[in-house]
């Protein structure tokens, strides 16, 4: 049965997140239901993230089985045609029958975007995370770097985290800032649940110079959730990109995604 | 009685424009709620520009009179407190009482920004124009350059328009690509109904090799609405600053407004 992997970008604010629940919206349920109505057959999405309500992405990957034959490009014009605008396919290839979206993933990138301004954001509130005051980018670069390699992550690891280890291997941690706009970028072969958005609630510390860069090498050593600071809101978090292995070719990104 | 400025931002998506109209939700009715809930006075807001249905703002020029003594930054706070996230007063000034936000500009700045994308935006939609095809950005700026000056705009006049006279000088009309972000500038004294959308959906016909560059100043020169392109949509379309003569100093804008 032929296998097709697409690459997906959504807005996540009108979902409670990718994974299908009973009576709730989710990108999951929206995408089946879109695929199905273009080839009028069951079928059942597994995606590389697992991203919660409200996270957004801007490449996303997916692949299903079926055994409904079309033209190539139809299985990205077909199910937006059937999907809701804030859901796109942008992007689809026919895979090998071994290719898994989720284990098949060596790692994910995610971005978070936060506008540090006195004033929150109104044409771009629900895309990015605000903090009322500018933030020290050197600071929080300086932090970062005890974050990068492999490390036990239990002080940013959320508390309904069902993940067997709370050890990660993060290969990239950046932060720049584009005017008022800070985009911080992580990279690694998997995260802990709320582990970005409660990273980025630390460093955001840092950039405020309320705790010192060294605190968050401190934290880590504490393996400690209480000590670190809250989760950050998901509006800014996005997953950003899924790396494979190079011989499965790479999906074409959108060039101006987050 | 003391006159304010406020430089306001809003997304439009929500808003059947800015100027107040009964039973239907506006910029102006939400400011001035919000403004009325925080200072307990009724006021009457000016703008420098009346955004259209789902036009966006990210340097709105208003003006209202009170009597109302409040600390200075407080008529930034305060009516933010009161207001609708979808619109974020950035900025206020006590200005002479002759400053008045429409009739004091001396012109006016709009952005629009369009996608031009095989795939529709999921993450920007409402925010950004879209056109399924990449466009020749220098096809399209070569084009501009008829535009530019005091001219006759009768054939980028929308059928609503109720200025009494088709001239209009054109002081900037900018094409730039970002990655598959175009942006097109345009300031002028004054815009008629539905111009900058008019001359985008020109634009696009340049950009798609639709049309030759040289037509858009046989569209000028024609003075007839029917020869152009249809209407661009609304979303792509951004009120992006009023100039006003510098003695009045300027507010200071967010740095990442489109």
């Amino acid at each position: 049965m032929p296998r097709y992997r697409l690459t997906v970008e959504y807005d996540g604010g009108p979902y409670c997140g990718f994974q299908a629940q009973a009576e709730q919206p989710t990108v999951q349920a929206a995408l089946e239901r879109a695929i199905e109505a273009f080839c009028g057959e069951r079928i059942r999405v597994h995606a590389a993230g697992r991203t919660d309500t409200g996270v957004h992405a801007s490449a996303q990957v997916i692949h299903f089985d079926t055994d409904v034959i079309r033209p190539k490009n139809a299985w990205v014009r077909g199910p937006n045609a059937c999907l809701d605008p804030a859901i796109r396919v942008l992007w689809s290839h026919e895979v090998p029958d071994d290719f898994h979206a989720r284990y098949s993933a060596l790692s994910r990138s995610y971005r978070y975007l936060l506008l540090d301004d006195p004033v929150a954001p109104a044409i771009l509130r629900g895309r990015v995370g605000w903090f009322h005051m500018r933030l020290d980018v050197d600071r929080m670069r300086e932090a970062c770097a005890a974050l990068v390699g492999e490390h036990d992550f239990s002080a940013f690891r959320g508390a309904e985290c069902q993940a067997r280890s709370p050890i990660r291997t993060l290969s990239e941690a950046r932060v720049e800032r584009q005017s008022n706009l800070v985009a911080f970028t992580f990279r690694a072969n998997a995260f802990l649940h709320h582990m970005i958005r409660n990273i980025v609630g630390s460093l955001v510390y840092v950039g405020a110079d309320r705790e010192e860069p060294a605190w968050i090498a401190e934290l880590m050593a504490s393996r400690d959730r209480r000590k670190a600071a809250p989760t950050f809101a998901a509006s800014g978090l996005y997953l950003a990109g899924v790396e494979y292995d190079p011989e499965l070719r790479l999906p074409a990104f959108r060039e101006t995604s987050p």
